[in-house]
């Protein structure tokens, strides 16, 4: 057995509660090494030992992961354990602090101390497998001419750093009919506050809507209107710097060293003036100067506004900006004040690589997943990867987050800091609506970035930022298609809430399925999910867990298959145990979505 | 390449910085696999690749751990970096977060993002490797009769779970000319606050001296005493749960549903008794109710107590009972809260595992280190595990938490939780003396018990917290032994703060060495380490770093010995380059301590 690989720790990404009397027992060993992983353990107080299998849940390039869950009667708490694992050759390993050997331990077992309750992986419900839609409010629509930038330009102009369009929260409610009938649950908002630039990343009044948005009352009325519509409104917190207009580093410019408020910025040279030298800033971006977070004044300031938001305005929760810039000693307070109040805020943090960090139950809910967006964009955007390490990155993914947070990960195709998909993928529509597909049967909340279900397209900033077309313009084969496959998110908990399986990743097609299967209480639903991604038409052979008849979902024609036993083995050592297969036509680039028909028979 | 063995992630655990403008990276390879290990790095902003090698610090049972230092112009952030691994056959491999490939990644690399000033790993610079005295204060001496217990027993009395002895402040006070003679840096106090039992682990008063062993006054005197002395003093914090006289508990056990501070503990049934079925206790004792960590009000009074002795009476941090136990988020909070005002204090958490979730750097600057003690009880004291697998233990403590942790480790041997280590070995006080040795020649902070040095033993509690013997009564020789280690480690710097190798680990002759070595703006001091685990005379052939003429510290005698220059290999890969061995002969458990001579040539 390659021992090395063999992963474990009693340490909260291994090991931690969802729910006082719930505990997740995770274990990584090397790939397709076990026949059998047992978690054996006992409570120190009694002394009575139980086992459980576990479930190897993930597998990528080099490894398969292990998950337990187990149940107490009470509190979860002194558990000693320690794992049996049986390798495909019948040799039994056990696995404890001390390491590996072929007895079971005597001492230096592994302990899971207690579970109290802020240790619980709490998560908003609301916010699994949630449909967001992000808006960039200067360009999203114009619904009031009254409220523009005396320089704005025509709806429609190319997008430049400088340039403004008029777009406004009254724009965003005129058009909530058309979010409510695209179907989306949840509209992030780049920032709202009174600030600089068209983005607003460099915030003057974190208190006030600026005023080429909207008023306060306007935002009030906004929230309310979007949450009469079952639509959840997130903003954006842009807490790691301000802008240079921010009063209080007004005052350090006027006051230079006698000003009061030194602490709140890291000056780094007198005097202070709007350049990169004088003070840590955001890269270069001297109009970005970065706040001192370690400074308990600016904490408490940051956690203030964030309270305000949600007991003003009713919002939802926060993207929060570069999060992984900022100190982790914010998010940990902000998230035991805010959660105290408003367990149902969703906290995500942005960023753009893996946010084990943030996700550790202590700080964030949820991260942007751009490590989703990396697998998509060389997978089904750029072809630059195989099925096969498309699937190990995804599969990475699922293993390395805790099963809850996945289901709140924020999965984006692109955002107003990327080049939008549609170019990404040379504007092909077929391979957009692939990825939008798998987006949106995937575990996790799919996000679209407004104006991509409407054909947009757009190299990275600022031309990913244009305006949003409307009346008629945009492309309603797409529109559609998004409607369609939200919808159908919306109809099987499965796709919300379910298990996730790869069940074929085959390199030489560049064929990909996999499943979503949802078990609870005698009822169970799966759903599995073709992808053909490439431009040759396909027949695929697709393995199933059950015989029976099955249709397809998506097509308008009912496309009927009849899953027939498998004889013999499928794939050696498959983590999930196949009976039957179909074999599937598909079109270059089809998704296809296939479930068994009602009342048939294994 | 095992490159399952491969562990890295852009997380504390493996990127972290020790100042703003520093960062630590570490990775963690198969045992004895590679020949180079690099790091290759480059701004975001300006995109100048450099490159560092790494070196090996710590090798276990399976794996090699390297580290690499990188300091910057100014503060770290924006880094971008993966690995460069060079196998001993010479093929090169890169890594980074999309895996182990053979060419240079093309995206996917790793990122640090920003060394913001919370996040840098400060540690108190007295505790690095300062010598701490456990003291249990009912037991180690009795200064003043006048507040005995009335129930008090003669001193020396064999201990059991409820009766007293009388000692008390006035006591440690008028020992403080023992404890400085014994030349201890630290006191680490049991605890001290009003409360039940002889161990005082059920609280009553956070805020008062128990009235037998004193006043508030007189602890204040006490620790003023200590610090004229040149000691610190720890309280110890039993913040977990409290006593049953706690006036809030007793509010519960008055008023019932209708108190006020039903949310303080975890109260499971109504009428609430003393009973361990109707609220969480620790374990099955129902005289000590779990708090409710959870609720604010808790933990900001915790904090509240924390703060309250640190600034009223000067203590110099908190050793934290049961800290595991204790949701993450009350030291969070208290890290944040004391160490903005009292940066030089220390917190310290019991744990009896690996104590890597509270070590991250926002939460505790240490623990107490059960693994060493587990390491050097199986090893030196019951003889139960072989010399190669005491040195695996060794380095997977030193592999696993951060270098400027292991510096602040709480070392010990035994506890008021533990039989004494004379107690394991059978009562031979060689083999106690050279574990002391090992304690106090090792990296952290050696932590004597009270009385190990004059030779006490016993079993477990509540045999282990005997009254502590004196008149002349206690073991001459062991207290000169321990005086003399303490004052040895006092004189090198770097067995107070330099690195740390195993040079030697024979299983079959049960013998070990190591050396702790320390470089700094061209001054550097080596010593040697070696220790006899074993009941026969051993002739020891000890590698070492260079040529010359060594000399035996330890010995009353001069024992010189002559490094001869090694031809040919030494050990295969080791992580040393030794250039010279010297061979020595040892007596049963015997400890050698040997330096270059001043002056010799190489």
């Amino acid at each position: 057995m390659n021992k090395e690989a063999v992963l474990h720790g009693n340490t909260e990404d291994f090991v931690y509660p969802t729910a006082r009397n719930q505990l997740v027992f995770r274990i990584r060993t090397a790939k397709k090494e076990l026949r059998e992983c047992k978690i054996i353990y006992w409570n120190r107080d009694d002394g009575i030992t139980k086992e459980q299998s576990m479930e190897c849940y993930a597998r990528d390039g080099l490894f398969d992961y292990f998950q337990g869950k187990i149940t107490f009667k009470k509190v979860a708490r002194y558990q000693k354990y320690y794992f049996y694992l049986e390798d495909i050759h019948g040799e039994i390993w056990y696995f404890s602090t001390y390491g590996i050997g072929n007895m079971p331990p005597q001492s230096g077992f592994f302990e899971y101390l207690y579970a109290n309750g802020n240790d619980v992986i709490a998560t908003p419900g609301w916010a699994r497998g949630t449909i967001y839609y992000q808006i960039f409010p200067e360009r999203f629509y114009n619904g009031d001419y009254g409220n523009d930038p005396v320089n704005s330009e025509t709806w429609g102009t190319v997008p430049t750093r400088e340039n403004y369009m008029g777009g406004d929260l009254a724009g965003i409610s005129q058009k909530l009919p058309y979010l409510k009938e695209l179907g989306v649950e949840c509209i992030y908002l780049n920032p709202v506050f009174e600030g600089d630039f068209n983005h607003k990343y460099a915030t003057t009044n974190y208190f006030r809507i600026d005023p080429m948005f909207g008023t306060n009352e306007e935002f009030k009325e906004l929230v309310r209107q979007c949450h009469l519509q079952g639509i959840r409104v997130l903003l954006d917190g842009v807490f790691n710097h301000t802008g240079v207009n921010f009063p209080i580093f007004q005052d350090i410019l006027k006051n230079q060293e006698q000003s009061n408020y030194l602490d709140w910025f890291l000056i780094e040279k007198f005097p202070v003036t709007i350049s990169k030298d004088r003070y840590e800033c955001v890269g270069a971006y001297p109009y970005m100067p970065k706040l001192n977070t370690a400074n308990p004044e600016v904490r408490n300031y940051i956690i203030d506004v964030m309270d305000y938001w949600l007991r003003e305005y009713q919002i939802d929760g926060w993207r929060l900006d570069v999060a992984d810039e900022v100190d982790i000693g914010v998010w940990e307070t902000a998230r035991l004040a805010l959660k105290e109040k408003y367990p149902e805020c969703i906290l995500i943090g942005e960023t753009w690589g893996y946010g084990g960090r943030q996700l550790k139950g202590n700080q964030l809910d949820s991260v942007m997943n751009y490590l989703f967006r990396d697998a998509l964009w060389d997978y089904f955007g750029r072809k630059e990867i195989s099925t096969e390490v498309f699937d190990n990155r995804i599969n990475t993914i699922i293993a390395l987050y805790k099963e809850e947070t996945c289901q709140l990960l924020y999965n984006l195709l692109d955002s107003h800091d990327t080049e939008r998909f549609l170019h990404i993928c040379g504007g092909d529509k077929r391979i957009l609506k692939m990825a939008a597909a798998f987006q949106m049967l995937f575990v996790g909340s799919p996000a679209i970035y407004y104006g991509d279900e409407a054909g947009i397209t757009g190299e990275n900033d600022p031309d990913c930022r244009r305006c949003m077309i409307w009346d008629g313009q945009a492309d309603q084969d797409l529109f559609q298609w998004y409607q369609k496959i939200i919808s159908f998110r919306k109809t099987y908990c499965c796709i919300r809430e379910g298990s996730y399986r790869t069940i074929l990743a085959d390199s030489e097609e560049s064929v990909f399925a996999f499943i979503r299967y949802y078990e609870e209480k005698g009822t169970s639903e799966i759903i599995y999910a073709l992808f053909n991604n490439s431009s040759g038409q396909k027949k695929i052979f697709c393995p199933m867990l059950e015989t029976g008849e099955y249709v397809e979902l998506l097509s308008t024609g009912e496309e009927l298959y009849q899953a027939k036993p498998l004889t013999g083995r499928f794939y050696n050592q498959d983590i999930t145990a196949y009976k039957a297969a179909i074999f599937v036509e598909m079109q270059p680039y089809a998704v296809k979505v296939i479930k068994k028909k009602e009342g048939t028979n294994q």
